[in-house]
């Protein structure tokens, strides 16, 4: 029962071992739709990107695709004309396993840099790939993808749109950035609802704005992150053209649950993580200072190690706010914490609340909310804690 | 000897323990010129600026000052009225007791945000710092500036400034950034040269842009950092008012000359560093660019912890770059770790090199050289690596 929850229809998925990764550890996955789809995809803005990535922008300038294959392990970056040929090729064998054409099938790469892809495994694989796709194969699929993710992400739901009931289903991995961890924001969501290709994509570029785009580990964007949707219509409805109706809206809201869902699971998996925090500013005089506040929280050493030492330090959450060049009122400027309010008036509230902050702060999750008090704009992020074990796992590889 | 190569002509220095930190530490710094001099001053750009950066910018709008008065323990940061209040007393006390104009007197605070400074004690400190005003008081003194600094910085150098020799002292404080750890950076300059108000404010930006703006610890900017200048003309030259004679670029180099080694050490004494790293960046498009290339490495938690961890990891440098979106031209980028090739022609140099820059990663002074060879800028920065201590030190404190 859980897994037919998880399907989509006319979408099939699995996941194989194709010999990248040591062991038996699935690194190559497959998701394709049965027929034609719209899609849309977001991309790193690295000056440095991928051979996938660039594969990627250039197909879905069609607004159509049917599929993609996926690796891990190996990320086929600074390759040159090599990794632009491999990426083809990946996409051109998947596309002639799963039967739909060269154009239809994106491709994905996320692992190590500067090194070739083993290609006469990822080919027998994909065609491994191909056989295995099943309705039910989205899990399979999302352990596939995963480098040093400690858990895989699925989110799923169905829900009404328009007359019908559309089914989403999505996998990401994480976790903190590149070789040799080995690590990537990669995203893929499926659903049957039917979309007219300029409407997803704007759906598309709005959600993932407010969910991936919103999530920050270390502060870094790998080169070949990417976010892709398919939507193959098979709910039966005529396919929505204007963002405008209240069908559209509902799709954009279900989209919207599913990123988010994966959006957490990736901060709270990110290298290291004891907590999944969550940080809300408000009052900010625009929506640029209230996304710079809201980022440097969340990228803020300082911060990301008090919360880990359970601290319940506004002063350094004031200051990374300040040192942005981010406007506030300090005299009418509220921090929160776990849902205690630990500064107001210009001062701190105070020894006990600021141990009750500190009692709350031992939970998984963690609230940080700060009113800025110059204005109405809004900003959410999700990150996690700094703690001894990010530094293990990044200083470790050693020569 | 050592001490006497340490005197600026005209300035008394002192640092005394007046009771804000406990046991016998030194807290208290006063630096008093026994003449006029003209001053020039760069202050943090964030928007929750201590009450002493508000009282010293105000000052020396006037390019005149005689001296500073400066705590540790206390940063007078977030006290409202109360705080400008505390800052111009602390500064009216010292001018008392050195005999100068509350005009000329300049005062910084670093440490504890949000707390009260004790005036009483603040109060008997200054008085006692100003009976031991001493020509060979700069150890003491930098000692007094003191917080999370492991060791005390102080750079002297004497060299000739058109026809007479001329002194240039600094001391500095770095190194993490806040409460509860108490960092700022703050740096004081004292020099016997002679300078028209407007030329040294204007060497001065430039000297600061080039040295203190270009160390990064953690990224952060706290809400006190100053870096002050103060030229008292005992050498006996004519005030210098033209920034294109030989005398005046003499005079920025031997500022520049000081304000690097304590820049330098700042990086060196970054919180947790086991590694002073300098990083050079060249073959940018713009100087902008060059400056973010350089600032992003420098910040970047993934190039930091692998540093600590001695990885010769080109594929954390270059993915930073990347993600700042910074132009280069892959196929030409080079990549250098402690002088050794890391990446050229778009791909690794090998594994010999590997081992070859992992094995000298392990000394205390690490260079990381880029060229992006897309211009002709150049950027050069200094910083630290990531180390668990950094975590520890900043976690550590738990209510």
């Amino acid at each position: 029962m859980a897994q037919q929850r998880r399907r989509v229809r006319g979408f099939g998925f699995s996941g194989v071992h194709c010999g990248i990764k040591h062991g038996r550890t699935r690194d190559l996955a497959l998701l394709v739709s049965d027929r034609p789809a719209t899609a849309a995809g977001v991309f790193t803005r690295s000056t440095v990107p991928g051979a996938p990535v660039l594969v990627c922008k250039r197909k879905l300038k069609s607004g159509r695709a049917r599929g993609v294959v996926v690796n891990a392990g190996i990320s086929n970056v600074a390759m040159g004309e090599q990794g632009l040929r491999d990426a083809r090729s990946m996409a051109g064998q998947a596309a002639l396993a799963a039967g739909c054409s060269e154009a239809e099938m994106l491709v994905a790469s996320t692992g190590v840099i500067g090194v070739p892809l083993p290609m006469a495994k990822v080919e027998s694989g994909i065609v491994r790939a191909a056989r295995g796709l099943d309705p039910d194969g989205l899990a399979k699929a999302a352990d596939a993808i995963r480098t040093t993710d400690t858990f895989a992400k699925i989110a799923h739901r169905r829900r009404r749109v328009g007359e019908r009931f559309v089914n989403v289903a999505g996998i990401a991995k994480g976790s903190g950035m590149i070789e040799p961890r080995m690590a990537t924001m990669l995203a893929f969501v499926m659903t049957d609802a039917a979309a007219e290709p300029d409407l997803l994509r704007g759906l598309w570029r709005e959600v993932t704005e407010e969910t991936f785009n919103r999530v920050t580990v270390d502060g870094e964007t790998s080169t070949s992150d990417m976010a892709i949707v398919l939507a193959n219509g098979a709910c039966g409805s005529r396919p929505l053209r204007s963002s405008r109706g209240e069908a559209a809206r509902r799709l954009r809201a279900v989209l919207l649950e599913v990123c988010t869902e994966l959006a957490k699971d990736l901060a709270r998996d990110g290298e290291g993580a004891t907590k999944l925090v969550t940080i809300e500013v408000s009052g900010a005089r625009t929506s640029l200072e209230a996304e710079r506040a809201g980022r440097r929280i969340a990228n803020s050493m300082l911060v990301k190690t008090a919360l880990f030492g359970r601290d319940p330090n506004w002063g350094r959450i004031l200051q990374t706010v300040g040192a942005g060049e981010v406007r506030l009122d300090l005299a009418r400027t509220e921090v929160d914490l776990c849902g205690v309010p630990v500064f107001r008036h210009g001062a701190s509230t105070g020894e006990a609340a600021r141990r009750r902050a500190g009692r709350r702060m031992a939970a998984p999750e963690i609230g940080i909310r700060v009113h800025l008090a110059t204005g109405k704009a809004r900003a959410r992020f999700w990150t996690c804690d700094l703690s001894y074990e990010y530094v293990r796992i990044n200083a470790e590889y050693t020569t």
